[in-house]
C-alpha cells in the first residue's frame, strides 16, 4: 500500500537532487577534508559549497555556520554551551513551556548544575508575550532560549521582538528554529538571534544532519571537544555525505520557497475550510495568522488521538499525535497542557504536516477517513455517549 | 592522476556493499524511526537490523550499543558522561599521555569542572604499563581511560590486563577504540571494558557515524538530551542512511576480518623489510608485537615530515604526518613526544596506514618515492648537512 504522508514533521523525503547529491558523494570516495594532501582538500571543497549554502539561506556568514548530527546535538550545544561558557556572569535562563524536549531535557540538566529557569506561559495558540520575557531577565540572565515554530502546533513565536529586547539587555538569545529554517524565510539578522538551532531533514535533506548559528563572537562551549573541525567550534570528522545533501537541500529551499508556502497554505486552508464539513466538536491549536504553512494542530473531542492514528494508518495515512520524538511516553504532550487544553482534549489531538509531495486529492482523502474514523471511534467512546446525554 | 590512498586512519573508501545499501537507503525514503504508523516501524526495522550487526562484531547484546555521530562524539559521550554521573563519588580519572585529542580536550573540560586527573606516561612504542594503572587508582577514582590502540603510531594497549585491575577495583573503564574496532578482533566481556567508543569509518563505513558501547547497569550521562532515541542514551533523529552503512561495514568486518589482517600485515611486513634498503636513519615508532595491523610511524630523522607528504602527494602518494584531527597545529605531536621522541624526529614523522585497497605494487611505488624524496631533502636541509659534517 502506499502510504499518503501527513507526517512530515517527523519525516521528510529526500528531494531528487539530494538524492543524486548523495549518491555521487557516495561513489566519489571522498577523503577526510581535514587531511592536507589534495585528496583532503577536495573534500573540503565540498565541505566549503555546502557551508556557503546554508549560510546563504538564512543570511549568516559561512564561519557562524557549524554543522552538527542534527537538530537535537544543536540545540544542546547551544543551551549548555552558552549556560557553561557564560556561568561566571549569572546561571539564570528564561525560556518557555512549551520547548521541544531536547531543550526542556538540557535546561533539566543545566538544573541539576546550579543553574535557574524561568519557564514562561503561552497564550491559547502556543505564543509568548515579549513582554514577560523583558520582564522576566534578571542581571542574572545569561541565556534565552525561545523555539521558533512549535513542533507541535506550528505556531510562531514573535521572535523578532523578543531580539530586540535580549539585543537592548545584551543577553544571549538562542531560538530553536528546527521546524522553520527552510521552511519559512530566516534572516538571523533580522531575528536578532545569537544562536539558532535548525536541521536538514526539514528541508527535505537528510536525517542526522544539521546545523547551529553562531554569531561571531558569541561565547559558547562546544558541546564535542577534540580535533579542530568547523572552525575549533565542533570536533569530529564530518558526516560529509550528509553535508552536502543539506547543501544541496538548502540551495533548493532558498530557490523554491515561496512557491513551496503557496502550495502548503493552500493544503492547510483547504483542509481547514472543509474540516467543518467531515467533522464537528474539534479545537484548532495552530495559530491561524503566525504559524508554519504546513502544519495544522487538531485536537478531536471525545476520543484518543492514538486510536485515529492507528485507524487512519490501516487506511494508508501517516498522521501523527505529538513529536516523534516524545512516542513511548504515555503522558499528554506538555505543549497541548501548556496552551490550556484539558487532558481529554490534548489526547484527541492530531497533527497534520503537509509536505511539498502531498495534492489536494490527499487533504480530500484525509478528511473522509477521518469523518469515518471519528463516526466510528465516537459510537463506541463512553465519554462522547456521556457528553451526549447531556 | 590515481591517488595512492597510504592514509586509511584519516579517511577509508567505503566498500561497494556499504554504497549498494546506503543508495538503497536513499533511494527507499525511509521514515522516522521513532514513529509509531507502519512507515515508521519498516524505519526501525533497518536500525534493529544494524544495531544487531554492531553488537555482533563486538560481542555485546544490542540494547548495549549506542549510535552516534562518530568516535568524537562517542568519546566526549564516555568521558564526560561517566565523570558527570559518578561525580558525587569521587572526582579522579585515570587516563595516559597519549589519548587522541577528544579524549584530552574532554578531560581538560571536566578539570575546569574541577576533576582531577592521573595521564600515565608511556613507553618508547607508546605502551602503558598496567601496574602504572593499578598504582595510579585511588579511592576517588571513578573512571579510567585509555585508547585501545594509537591513532598516530598504531600500538595496541594492554586493555584486557587494565580491565582485570578496573573490575576487581569496581572503577569504570572507557575505552578508545575508534582505530580497532572493526580492524582487530574485539570483546568487550573478554576486555573487561564498561565504555567503548568506535567510529564506523575504520571498517570501511561512511564518516560522521558511529558507536558507543555501554555496559548494562554503566551509569552514564548522555551527551545529547532530548527524546527517548537510542533507549533513551542518545537523543536526536538518527542518521539512519549512515547507520545503515555502518551495520553492512560491521558484518562485512566480521566475515572477513582474518583475511584483511593476513593481507595487511603482508604489506607492513614488506615495507618494514624492504625499508632499510631505501633509506637508512629513521625510527620505527609502532609496537612490533601489539599493533594495529595496517599501521606503521616512521620517524625520518634530519628532514621535516610535512615536507615529504607535500612532495608524495605531487607523486600522487597520500600519506599523513600525524592525526587529521590535529591538523593545523604547529607544534610536535604530543603522543611523539610522549613516546621519548626529540622535537627534531617527531617533525619527521610519517604515518602510513594501509587499507585493504593497496597493493604490493603500492609499497613498492612509495618505498621509491620516499627514496627519492628523502634524498632530495636530506641533501638540502642544514641538520643533515651538520650531521654529515659532525
Amino acid at each position: 500500500m502506499t502510504v499518503i504522508n501527513l507526517d512530515h514533521l517527523s519525516s521528510n523525503p529526500l528531494l531528487p537532487e539530494v538524492k543524486e547529491a548523495m549518491i555521487g558523494a557516495i561513489r566519489a570516495d571522498l577523503h577526510n577534508p581535514s587531511s592536507q594532501h589534495k585528496a583532503g582538500e577536495a573534500a573540503a571543497a565540498y565541505l566549503d559549497k555546502a557551508r556557503e549554502s546554508v549560510a546563504a539561506l538564512i543570511h549568516a556568514t559561512p564561519k557562524e555556520v557549524v554543522f552538527t548530527s542534527g537538530g537535537t546535538e544543536s540545540v544542546n550545544h547551544a543551551v549548555k554551551g552558552a549556560a557553561m561558557a557564560n556561568a561566571a556572569k549569572g546561571k539564570h535562563i528564561v525560556t518557555t513551556n512549551i520547548e521541544h524536549n531536547a531543550v526542556i531535557r538540557s535546561l533539566r540538566r543545566l538544573k541539576s548544575q546550579g543553574f535557574t529557569m524561568t519557564s514562561l506561559s503561552v497564550d491559547n495558540y502556543g505564543r509568548v508575550n515579549p513582554d514577560d520575557v523583558a520582564n522576566a531577565i534578571t542581571d542574572q540572565t545569561i541565556l534565552v532560549s525561545i523555539m521558533h515554530s512549535n513542533n507541535e502546533t506550528g505556531t510562531i513565536q514573535p521572535i523578532e521582538q523578543i531580539g530586540r529586547i535580549t539585543r537592548a539587555k545584551k543577553v544571549l538569545f538562542h531560538t530553536d528554529a528546527v521546524d522553520s529554517v527552510g521552511v519559512v524565510p530566516i534572516d538571523v539578522e533580522a531575528l536578532g538571534v545569537d544562536l539558532m538551532s535548525f536541521a536538514s531533514n526539514p528541508m527535505y535533506g537528510p536525517t542526522g544532519v544539521g546545523g547551529l548559528y553562531v554569531r561571531r563572537g558569541a561565547n559558547v562551549w562546544p558541546l564535542l571537544d577534540g580535533g579542530i573541525q568547523e572552525n575549533s567550534k565542533r570536533a569530529g570528522t564530518e558526516n560529509l555525505i550528509g553535508i552536502i545533501g543539506m547543501g544541496v537541500a538548502a540551495e533548493a529551499a532558498q530557490r523554491d520557497m515561496a512557491k513551496r508556502i503557496a502550495h502548503l497554505n493552500g493544503l492547510k486552508n483547504r483542509l481547514l475550510a472543509n474540516l467543518p464539513a467531515h467533522i464537528d466538536e474539534y479545537i484548532v491549536n495552530t495559530d491561524p495568522e503566525h504559524s508554519l504553512p504546513h502544519v495544522v494542530s487538531l485536537s478531536v473531542q471525545y476520543i484518543e488521538g492514538e486510536s485515529v492514528m492507528l485507524m487512519l494508518d490501516d487506511e494508508g495515512l501517516a498522521v501523527s499525535t505529538r513529536s516523534a520524538c516524545a512516542t513511548g511516553s504515555l503522558r499528554a504532550s506538555h505543549v497541548l497542557l501548556s496552551i490550556g487544553l484539558n487532558h481529554a482534549d490534548a489526547q484527541g489531538t492530531l497533527v497534520i504536516a503537509f509536505g511539498i509531495d502531498n495534492t489536494p486529492a490527499h487533504v480530500d482523502t484525509f478528511l473522509a477517513a477521518l469523518q469515518k474514523t471519528v463516526k466510528t471511534l465516537r459510537d463506541i467512546s463512553p465519554l462522547y455517549k456521556k457528553r451526549a446525554e447531556g
